[in-house]
């Protein structure tokens, strides 16, 4: 592992680092905020999951958790969406390929225990936008206990169901011959609710003027499967906010605050 | 004047506007935070001028302003540092040409008052970063009374005595042939203090691990130009921060509430 960058930030370090992924077979790139903390002090972490043509470093500078996180002494992760390099296939949209990994698969926690052991990893939250909302909810469902809180902002909810998760789930994981699903819906976050998958409790927030709200997101049909399943969850719209970072970062400090409540607990 | 987007962030407007700028001959955009107000209110306005290489955008994204603005009612106003486009003279450096106008016209507080009436400009204050950093203190000094508060993160204080300013101040004004810099001086916050400029106080603040302080920015001559005028100056160095948005957005809200302290009195 490599450190690519380190910068003071609140108190705390903005790193940046890579390693070779033995999972995708490139460099892989992340990045992880570190609070202001004594030495042998350790750190609950926060994985931040971002969307569609992301990298590492849009949350880094977009969605302002540095302060909240300082604040509460929280550390946040930051992978990044996908492979990346000319080797990589890659597709002409921008919804599969690069930038689109959909979060289906994971090596970054086995290196993280290894390399930084101020993080406490028996406290684990999880949160993310879009794409990476989606993704922190599946991964979440998908490993029970593994994550004290989990939370989302405008996540595609149900990827079975919408023109973003058809492509991407026919594309990583084949196409849907029988016409079940069964493989995909391992990556839908309704499908695993109504299959049993639990959370003992969930933060979403969206955004009312959202464009992709109607197609893509379709937050009502979590409601319906939480409601159904009788899972605690606070779904939040909110009137006038969109789907960008401009949404996230106005509401990042609250959902700090609300892992930090159940992280430090 | 055209309004290229609209977002709302912390309950407030993040707008782009484009203009034809009669100054540049060119179209300029630049943007305008609007925190939430009532109809009919108007709001003290704070104004950003952002650092060499930076557009409109930089600020908008980096410098984590929205939730100060928002919580103190400050409308926050970024103009692009230079104009841009094919037919715009460039430089292969960064440091001058586009993306580095030094500040040394302004044409857009006219368009904002027609255009902006819930904008009270009789309540300004002006900030900046780097080379809008010095801008910042150079438009104040040089506005006796214009500007009710001024605050700057790692300025270019003596642009006269510094390669990024020798290069730029010759450029756009013409060589120091006399030796005197009469006209140079006209854009160096030292030397407009030396000559009898004053404000009636200042805020700044400068990382010490800034890779720029001992060449560009030399922060100890505006020190010692204060210190001679017995002007009151707030200068603050602090350990370990860099030069980056990561160190600006550590302090941003520190600089909001003192700006609104005296915006609002």
């Amino acid at each position: 592992m490599e450190r690519v960058s380190d910068t003071l930030c609140f108190g705390g370090s903005q790193g940046v680092y890579s390693h070779d992924s033995a999972a995708t077979g490139t460099p892989m790139t992340f990045q992880v905020y570190l609070p202001p903390h004594e030495p042998g002090e350790r750190l609950p972490v926060l994985w931040w999951l971002s969307g569609l043509t992301c990298t590492h470093e849009n949350a880094m500078i977009k969605c302002h958790y540095h302060r909240a996180c300082s604040e509460h002494g929280i550390a946040l992760i930051g992978p990044d969406t996908s492979p990346r390099g000319d080797e990589v296939p890659d597709d002409a949209a921008y919804d599969f390929g690069k930038g689109a990994g959909f979060y289906v698969d994971q090596e970054l926690p086995a290196l993280i225990e290894g390399e930084f052991p101020m993080l406490d990893l028996s406290r684990q939250g999880i949160s993310g936008h879009s794409m990476g909302g989606h993704g922190a909810l599946t991964v979440s469902l998908r490993n029970p206990g593994r994550f004290r809180s989990t939370s989302a902002f405008a996540p595609i909810v149900s990827p079975i169901n919408c023109p973003w998760g058809q492509k991407a789930l026919g594309g990583y994981l084949g196409p849907n011959d029988d016409g079940d699903m069964a493989s995909w819906r391992q990556y839908d976050a309704c499908a695993l609710i109504k299959q049993g998958a639990r959370l003992p409790e969930l933060l979403v927030d969206q955004g009312r003027a959202d464009p992709y709200l109607e197609e893509q997101l379709k937050t009502h049909l979590l409601e319906e499967a939480c409601r159904a399943a009788g899972m605690p969850a606070t779904i939040r719209l909110h009137d006038r906010y969109d789907h960008s970072y401009f949404f996230v970062s106005s509401f990042i400090d609250e959902h700090i605050a609300w892992h930090a409540e159940r992280l430090k607990a």
